[in-house]
């Protein structure tokens, strides 16, 4: 039961830590800053934590993980390539509108990480680029896809889900729903060959 | 003789100094470094500029400027709303390509313009963006674009071409001309109708 607590308080701990990070940045955010959020003395936050690099490692990792973990469901799947890329596009969205803070701080802060965590995150990161843009280089092989460079694709892509994060805010007049709904219909007839009449 | 030559001085003081804020951010940046850059004492930068603000203002002004006479031609254009968009588009990639420096800082370091130019070069980004989503309201009405959020359409054009300057370095594997391919054909075929077949 107690470890059940102390590892809901850090996860607590954790989610504050993400919103201070966005707000202030990393650099610039304290401990004393992040006890002040919490509401304790920035001394007992080191029950839970060990430094505020094990804030960042933690959640930049946890981020990551899931982008991996969802894309190697996706790539299980048995469907056509447009309806694995769609998939990708909603989780993208799904877990910025859900968790904006965590995936702000992955996207903007991951240069603080210490090595040799930062070697291993942006390992991370290029093998989920390079396996994202496989999966439109077999949609093109497949004649699924229009013929592009799948360089070009993913990054149109992910730059436009990437906006999501820098722009979004919960309780602006676009609803999660609007956005996943246009930008994958943008996205996905500008990827997708239109089928033969 | 003797103005042109000045002129010419200080737009290469001008250059020289958005490659400088591109690669060390404005805040950073001294007049002392630039005057490194450029090859003289500090002192006599002064000659030709007033101050560092300057320098900023003359580069985002100078960027923002460009953008905004650009869609006011392609507003007066004789052409579908898909080819005034692709002009568009193909202006965005063809500024970062050729002025990289400039854009780069006028999208990063506009923040630290002093007022009454940071309200004024909001007002004109902001306006840009209203007349370019407006464009692509038209299209929806016309039938040619995708009953799409142009707000949404917008930002997913936009998110695409700014990545661009994030990621476009002269001499990669991929050229001008295909990033200018491939990003117009996701997107624009993205957005507009199929025709009826």
């Amino acid at each position: 039961m107690a470890r059940i607590l102390s590892g809901n308080r850090k996860q607590f701990i954790i989610e504050e830590a993400g919103q201070l990070f966005r707000e202030k940045g990393y650099t610039a955010a304290s401990m004393r800053d992040l006890a002040e959020r919490v509401g304790v003395e920035a001394a007992s936050l080191y029950n839970h934590i060990k430094s505020k690099d094990e804030l960042l490692r933690e959640i930049c990792f946890r981020v990551a993980h899931e982008y991996v973990s969802h894309l190697s469901q996706t790539e299980q799947m048995e469907a056509t390539y447009a309806e694995k890329v769609r998939a990708l596009l909603r989780m993208h969205i799904a877990i910025i509108t859900h968790d904006i803070s965590a995936v702000s701080v992955a996207n903007n802060e991951w240069k603080h990480l210490p090595e040799p965590y930062l070697s291993e995150f942006t390992h991370i990161r290029r093998d989920y680029e390079r396996r994202f843009a496989a999966l439109i280089q077999k949609g093109i092989e497949a004649g699924e896809f229009r013929p592009v460079n799948p360089k070009i694709a993913l990054f149109t892509l992910l730059a436009a889900v990437r906006w999501v994060e820098i722009w979004y805010k919960p309780g602006r007049e676009i609803s999660p729903q609007t956005l996943e709904r246009d930008i994958e219909t943008i996205l996905i007839h500008g990827l997708t060959q239109a089928t033969a009449p």
